[in-house]
């Protein structure tokens, strides 16, 4: 950890040890956290997978174990088990414990923890932007993070000491932060994460309705990767981002309702602005990604 | 070329020397292709960068020399420019000449080819299923079509001698080759070729229209590739296509519809139901494909 960082604290637990619990674990140690980690989960099984993964002080299912003296708990499960999360911090959670999560969607967040926690000030949401099709603690990776976005969902009356501490971790894995609120989020997530997950597995419902595979080849296999992402997962997200999601899909079916109008009537000259201004729009993206990432 | 190769002739023309013409080209030098290969391009500068690529022992501008007496031709311009290429064809052409294609939809090509040609039985029709968002000679790939599929579009009149070269043409490019008719060609590329350029173009004009360049990961990354692909030849065919383009349009918007009520009405199972029986296709279409081609 780099004398400059703010993150330090005695005692990390991570509440849920799946493959992006595990990859924050990993990537913490690999950077020379030197802090106890413990990984929190109620699956016996995944506990195990947790503990050979090296990751991890220490694997418990028992939250008091886990959370009486912890200073910063990150919340990795997936976001219908949120709300019984924020139930044992309240039981179990000292004064001095500071949260984070890893939730796709943040109002949701925030109303799960109003549901249990009086305070919110050391609740600083977040939502790191990188992912994996692999589930499981054995899928953890130290590197998942590196050079991807990961927002802050910010508020005014957030305790200084938390969001130093919160920013810390992430920084540390070397994530670039952004803030936002959580509605910006949520409708910002809509457009580029779920509404496009959606539209990879309305892709695949359309070649099993039309029939194609034999053609199919890299164009389709890459903007369909997103359909063999985790349907538990992802469903919990589109409900959690309902209304986000419903305006970014009236947004996709007003598109194709001005694509058919456009080529019903044969105007190559309006079809082809369109093309070449969404090319470009999508250019100028990904010239601002990594090496690797515009491509 | 391997001795049981059916694929023989002096003379190959590549009509319309980009990147495409040109890695068929540089694919059958590579292979072993001993017969002349000519370059015809309308444009000068095409035509001194297809000199550069090697692919090629001739280049012209003039369509008399190269299909006077040459044995093959393949159209690899446009899907605009084929009427035009098929007049050179009828005024030039030999009675030995056979013809195939790289165009991405066919209904239109042999629609075009009947305008002037009359007879057809030595026309047959293919489309490669490969590509790439770079265009030129320059940009010719000697491997571009290995292990990919490409659709022969056969009929009953087709000369069985003309069908064995165009097959062995693509054979030798190690192309897997599937026999359809044009009308079922196009359907199939609109739902797993067509659709999914559209549907990236989409997610680029959502983002637009709603924010969220800055969360944007490789899941946009990937969901979006095609929208950088070229929008002339992209313009061209799905106006080419444009009945199957709207069925698959439409198709797309009632899955819009379908997941919109699923969300809106918390149907937590139906939704669940739904992402599962996709990623379960879109799986089982990925092992089908080679090493890489699966993810």
């Amino acid at each position: 950890m780099a004398a400059d960082e703010p993150f330090h604290t005695d005692k990390l637990v991570i509440i849920g040890p799946g493959m992006l619990g595990t990859s924050i674990a990993l990537g913490l140690k690999k950077r020379g956290f030197a802090g106890r980690i413990t990984a929190l989960g109620r699956n016996r099984s995944t506990l195990d997978q947790a503990g050979q993964t090296g990751a991890y002080d220490v694997t418990t299912d028992d939250p008091a174990e886990a959370l009486a003296d912890a200073g910063l708990a990150v919340i990795t499960v997936p976001l219908s088990g949120f709300r019984a999360v924020f139930g044992q911090i309240a039981e179990h959670g000292g004064p001095q414990l500071v949260v984070t999560d890893a939730g796709s969607t943040k109002a949701s967040v925030i109303a799960d923890a109003k549901a249990t926690l009086g305070d919110l000030s050391r609740v600083i949401g977040a939502h790191p932007m990188a992912g994996s099709e692999k589930a499981g603690p054995l899928a953890g990776d130290a590197d998942l993070f590196v050079g991807k976005p990961c927002v802050l969902t910010l508020s005014d009356t957030d305790d200084p000491g938390a969001v130093a501490l919160v920013r810390g971790m992430w920084e540390a894995l070397e994530m670039r932060l952004i803030e936002m609120s959580p509605e910006q989020h949520d409708a910002q997530a809509a457009a580029v994460s779920h509404l496009p997950h959606l539209a990879a597995v309305m892709l695949v419902q359309a070649a099993e309705e039309l029939g194609g595979y034999g053609l199919a080849s890299t164009g389709f296999r890459d903007t369909t990767r997103l359909a063999s992402s985790n349907p538990p997962m992802r469903a919990d997200i589109l409900l959690a981002n309902q209304d986000a999601v419903r305006g970014a899909l009236k947004v996709l079916r007003e598109r194709c309702d001005a694509f058919e109008g456009l080529i019903a009537q044969g105007d190559k000259q309006a079809l082809l602005d369109a093309l070449e201004r969404a090319r470009a729009a999508r250019d100028r993206w990904a010239a601002t990604q990594g090496p690797g990432g515009g491509d």
